[in-house]
């Protein structure tokens, strides 16, 4: 079985390229190939698959635990360096690529190659963001409201909630490095307000249009960089007055750039990066395959 | 370049075959290669290059941080494994295999093979640990004691101290999933009776001949499994009448089997296995290379 490894801005995937769709990814498989000590170690698993409607792949992601995520802005930058890299699409002359995700179809455009013509940036439109629907139970509440409270260990934190396909809630910090990421960020993410969870970013004001931002992933933790995450923020800011239409998004893992005009979708560019291209151990394989066909309850003789 | 992704007990490693010693490994290229998000990551990179007097291959270990490391019991495993199922080295019927490392060549010998041929367990002589000696400069100042005591933030922490080619603190716990290893750990590593450092092992006697044990490691922090700790947690057990001279060492990672006949070598088995084979991506390497060529501090027009 082959792979790449892969990263945008440090948040890092195993891309396995499957336009047949002749790949039966278990759950187990996923957290194999994401385990960063006994398997390749990623973020998580991208199977590309065979494109839906005028798509020309699908990207299947699947986060390191083994759960079906619908839609992952930095992997679908991943996955079009990938393709156009390795001649797997050939994009026209307006660099669009279109990627299936299970938040509808992206497209994506190439905007910046290195001197041998591979893909360095890559812009994605990520769909406009959705303020007041219940893709986020907690904004059904009170839709027009831009700040949320919660008591979060006798302490009262104020957010805002946005989806950008998956549902967010962005803290506004004075210093992000200071943030309590790892103790707000598990409170919120299971709070009940969020019956499907939530990511949880801490944003700084950082520069004029410059924002500093933290992500605690759902089901993940924190991470290097969120790219939905960096698009929440962004929109967020901008609706309290607190920065413009056009951003710059500095994650620990890098920086990424938003725009987002008004009333339209929220436009995201940055980084891809190849690592390495491998074969996974015929040996390590079968292993992962034996736990695989392991019950999980063993019966009594 | 090639490499190899492969772990003992959870221990992971980049190998480099170099057996003609062509490879120029700087510590920013050991440091990209280790990097969990941005490269392949691991515990550590090693270079497989030419043996030295009778060592068929050396190892030349790198700790994630680019730093040279003396010797790694799960690494010595692993490069066993590899140098054999690769066809590297023909070991003879006596299933031994010599890598020479800066710790001394290490006798190592195959004693399990999966169905199909290749190498499962590895059995390493560690060589004999070393009790009273400035290798370990806290010992000296009273190599008769068994016990040594430190205050680490106004409690006093009892430990013993051995080396096993690199210096090792062992202390006994009741419970070592509740062990400070977080807090503990750094103490000792970075306490003044301890100029070059130490790895802090917290050791529960779990069963007849049967030993728990998280390790913090010099330089790394707590790891899944460490190979040198595993030996002087069993030596150091042994020496308190707690455990005889062959115990069941049970890391996070998995098990490690530990025999020490009185003064004699420690001998460690355990498992080695491979991930996954490939190679580095040329547009990444070629980030990686101008990175090593930026100089470190700029010069001002």
């Amino acid at each position: 079985m082959e792979f790449t490894l892969a990263h945008g801005t440090a948040n890092d995937f195993v891309l396995l390229t499957d336009l047949d769709d002749q790949l039966d990814l278990s759950a187990s498989m996923v957290r194999a190939l994401a385990d960063r000590r006994r398997g390749l170690g990623a973020d998580g698993v991208i199977r590309i698959g065979r494109g839906t409607g005028d798509a020309e792949v699908f990207m299947d992601y699947r986060n390191a635990d083994g759960s079906v995520v619908e839609m992952c802005g930095n992997g679908v930058r991943v996955v079009a360096k990938h393709v156009v890299d390795h001649g797997l699409v050939h994009p026209g002359p307006d660099e669009v690529v279109r990627i299936a995700t299970r938040a509808g179809i992206k497209p994506v455009r190439i905007v910046g190659r290195h001197a041998d013509g591979r893909v360095a940036m890559v812009e994605v439109d990520m769909g406009p963001p959705v303020l007041e629907t219940d893709a986020v139970p907690f904004v059904a509440a009170d839709p027009a409201a831009l700040r949320h409270h919660l008591d979060v260990e006798e302490e009262v934190v104020a957010f805002s909630v946005v989806s950008m396909g998956n549902p967010h809630a962005v803290l506004v910090v004075d210093d992000v490095d200071a943030a309590p990421v790892h103790r707000v960020g598990p409170r919120l993410e299971h709070d009940p307000s969020f019956p499907m969870g939530v990511n949880v970013g801490f944003a700084e004001v950082s520069g004029q249009n410059r924002i500093r931002l933290r992500v605690w992933e759902r089901g993940v933790g924190e991470t290097a960089a969120c790219g939905t995450g960096a698009c929440a923020a962004a929109v967020t800011l901008q609706r309290l007055g607190l920065t413009g239409s056009r951003v710059a998004v500095d994650l620990p893992g890098g920086t990424l750039q938003i725009e987002h005009p008004t009333g339209g979708s929220v436009i995201m560019s940055g980084p891809a990066v190849e690592v390495a291209h491998g074969t996974l151990d015929s040996g390590w394989l079968a292993a992962v395959a034996r736990v695989d066909e392991a019950p999980l309850v063993r019966s009594e003789p």
